[in-house]
């Protein structure tokens, strides 16, 4: 890239070209007029596919989808303030997960500022509280300088979110040279310190101790060296409700999902003495209850954090694993029998969990029905499973979509409750135009079921008024009742509604025997 | 009120009696776990109406179309920061409109926030871009004078969004007393020198006067006084591109709008010598192009405000009308024929202008095709017209569902485009639900079309690869098509396509001659 100094074209094409030289080659994208100068740049300059998204946090969302599956970042390119800011939910969740990721977000010119045109806005105020990094380019001269910076920043381990303000004038200006991609900052080293006590804890505290994983812990190199560990010692392994990427099914080592509700959480906890922390955080309670806990690990409870998110948590648990010779166990295949008796989370679970495809990728939004599927999953054919990490709803869809594009020859399941999926439901259109291989399972309960029961939970149900049922309405989804089947068909997926066990294992088998986008409205 | 002082309740009832004490008595909601106690007080208070929105930008939107049409805040009820994130778009436009508008979103508990838990993040950070006054309220002893302030801001004249965050143990916990309203601040006095230095331009310049106008101007009042001084001195008459509110047809006086692109802004005001100002700012340029003009009033034209946004522009008007005897010229009603051709924004204008009943709400959100509507609604029966103030696609829709609760006896006709409806989709669902009296026209041109004109315009299409259509791939809806009839029909809208004139005319007549939600796709 070193002759590239030399080499003069406009802001947006050495934007790209930085991007492209940094092997950043997927930009999910809706644009509008102020990004015109990148989108004939996405045209001339070759290396970079562009995938068009109908709304904003379809865009980040499939962004989100891409990096955990890549491993890499994409870009995103969003169209002023606003446009960020419909994009800015899936930001969160994608915080959430440290995934890696470019927002190229384009401005008003710099000389048009002075305006205060109708789409001005704070566009730097927007991006904040999402971003680890945030820059506003102002000449063409440096913005492919930025552009590597803003890549070095996404990649910064384990992964975070760059924001690159665009204005359109240092778009369109010449006099701009693309930039030499730059070294990210890796994982840091664990200490040796944190490796000896996290050896005390699993040899004294044994089945005691448990070790709450999160990262690239909890795929294949740190899962086995975990599951040594586990083996030599009986020291439980845990993962978050909602970790990013999990590792799942036969062959890999198995890891407790902890559960959601606070007092399952701490239930699942008590009998911990010692917990070691691998990438993530000591459990907490999702939300604040009256009365309840929040802190969820046991009074007295040691707590080691043999990794921090920023550190290498895979060679500290291989530093930890190498005191140990057991092997680990790894999880045998079980495929439920095909299911009889109501169509429901668990008999859904069974047929998903029976004809899921190795190497799939499970996308799972699906809320209040995820436990059946996550029991049956467990020892399945192995495959990966990606949850809504900053539990900002209306993830799922887009996250599939992003996957798909990240891993073409694998075959994705999105698992997902009706409320959520309206969010981003345009979601479905992209699937249909970029033919991405996702079968869309609805559970279709006409609700937001969560909040019924969280209405209990959180002790409001007692304050209702007597006969009004103003605040049931509010969790309420019929009336009318939403038609997944004509929302996919208006968007270009076949579809179709199920109402029993047997038309749900048929609709999905024919759906993994084919590629490309299909959804099934599962009444419940 | 003053007895309420010494009336205990839980921190969500006294927020709730502050809003309806301060006659903010509709609630656009979706609500998640943080707000359990909200949505109980919404049951057991009486006098707020609550509306559903399955997606934040729809709640918004609606509640920038009922501040519009009720001229009075509503209130919104938003789960956290990315619930919040969800409806920013549609706030940055409320802004531009001056609406007011009370946010209340949703946080963890004080208690909580300690832990970081996923749905943790900086809300104050997310509200700040879009809204006059932030606050996060931090005890239920004091959330009642907070609501009450809250709604004080929303006041201000003309309009402000004001956003309360409501940590949901504030809410929960007891000991809190809803506070009386306050009194908002009106508009300020426009200076005697200002009406004076109008009086002398009207004067002098005459035709070559033009007085741009914008809020409260544009309603009956401000338009006959202005009417009034036009026919006195052939002075023009003029609004923004994108006025928040707009009363046209038979029997108003007629104002222009102002163009679009820039060189038909310039072209425009080219013969004006002096501009003056009524609660709006001088035009600049929607966008800045490559060599092209952003600031588009002649140079050496003079420039009076007569009254800043925050002055009271219709005193101003009728202060200047004060100095002239002539009366104001209404539109007559001219009624186009049922026209023949082809289906295109101006047959589809003509038919609506047609059989528009009277005092209609128009939500325009027709992009490339509000031009054929907009000259031939001109001379229909009167209406109000709603523009996309902000420029942030994706209001139309739940401005027109917010309108029509604000009135209830009045037809609601939304324009649209189907790139820009696509954003906030979910709006057709609310409207089926409370059974709104809105027709829904969307033009199907199945493109980003403005975007299309804007490749060329910004100069970028000259800068596209040969034989690479990756950069008009980006403009393009079809592949697959938008299918609105499975759309709207998916959420309990009934909707038809049309194809010809004689499809549509009778489509919309039968539309006008009925209540409740309905859609009609135009191919065009």
């Amino acid at each position: 890239m070193g002759g590239t100094r030399f080499f003069f074209v406009n802001g947006a094409e050495a934007l790209l070209r930085t991007l492209v030289a940094a092997d950043v080659d997927v930009c999910f994208a809706n644009p509008g007029t102020s990004e015109m100068h990148f989108v004939a740049a996405l045209d001339r300059v070759p290396g970079m596919r562009a995938v068009l998204g109908l709304f904003e946090g379809v865009v980040t969302g499939m962004a989100d989808g891409y990096a955990r599956m890549a491993g890499k970042p994409p870009v995103t390119l969003l169209h002023l303030g606003p446009g960020l800011a419909n994009g800015l939910a899936n930001l969160h969740n994608a915080r959430r997960a440290a995934s890696p990721i470019v927002n190229v977000v384009g401005d008003h010119a710099v000389t048009h500022a002075q305006y205060d045109a109708p789409l001005a806005s704070d566009v730097v105020g927007f991006a904040r509280p999402v971003s680890a990094w945030v820059h506003s380019a102002v000449s063409a001269r440096t913005v492919g300088a930025d552009t590597a910076r803003a890549v070095q920043a996404a990649r910064q381990y384990p992964g975070q979110i760059a924001t690159l303000i665009l204005p359109a004038d240092v778009a369109w200006n010449e006099g701009a040279s693309p930039a030499a991609a730059l070294a990210p900052v890796g994982p840091a080293d664990v200490s040796a310190d944190a490796v000896a006590a996290a050896v005390a804890a699993v040899r004294s505290a044994g089945s005691r101790a448990a070790i709450l994983m999160r990262g690239q812990a909890l795929q294949d190199r740190g899962l086995r060296a975990a599951g040594r560990i586990a083996a030599a010692t009986g020291a439980r392994l845990l993962c978050d409700t909602f970790a990013p990427r999990l590792a799942r099914g036969a062959g890999r080592v198995a890891v407790e999902r902890l559960p959601y509700f606070a007092e399952q959480l701490v239930e699942s906890l008590s009998t911990i003495e010692h917990l070691i922390i691998v990438g993530s955080k000591p459990p907490v309670s999702f939300f604040a209850y009256p009365g309840k806990p929040g802190w969820c690990t046991p009074e007295g409870a040691a707590i080691t954090y043999l990794a921090h998110a920023h550190e290498d948590g895979v060679a500290g648990l291989e530093a930890v694993a190498a005191e140990f010779s057991a092997k680990p166990a790894p999880v045998e295949l079980v495929l439920p029998d095909e299911p009889e008796g109501p169509l429901n989370q668990f008999t859904i679970g069974q047929v998903v969990a029976r004809h899921l495809p190795e190497n799939a990728i499970v996308s799972d939004e699906g809320a209040t029905n995820s436990l059946g599927p996550g029991l049956a999953l467990a020892t399945a054919r192995p495959h990966d499973h990606l949850s809504l990490t900053g539990g900002s709803i209306g993830q799922g869809l887009p996250l599939a979509g992003g996957a798909a594009v990240a891993c073409p020859d694998r075959k994705v399941v999105c698992l997902h409750g009706d409320g959520g999926a309206m969010y981003t439901v345009q979601s479905l259109w992209t699937q249909a135009r970029e033919n991405l291989d996702v079968t869309t399972i609805i559970f279709s309960n006409r609700a937001y079921s969560i909040l019924q029961i969280e209405l209990s939970r959180t002790g409001a149900r007692d304050l209702l008024g007597e006969g009004d049922d103003k605040a049931l309405s509010m969790f309420d989804l019929s009336n009318p009742d939403l038609d997944w089947v004509q929302l996919a068909g208006g968007m270009g997926v076949s579809a179709v509604r199920v109402h029993d066990v047997a038309e749900f294992s048929s609709a999905f088998r024919s759906a993994m025997n084919q590629r490309g986008p299909r959804l099934i409205e599962a009444v419940l």
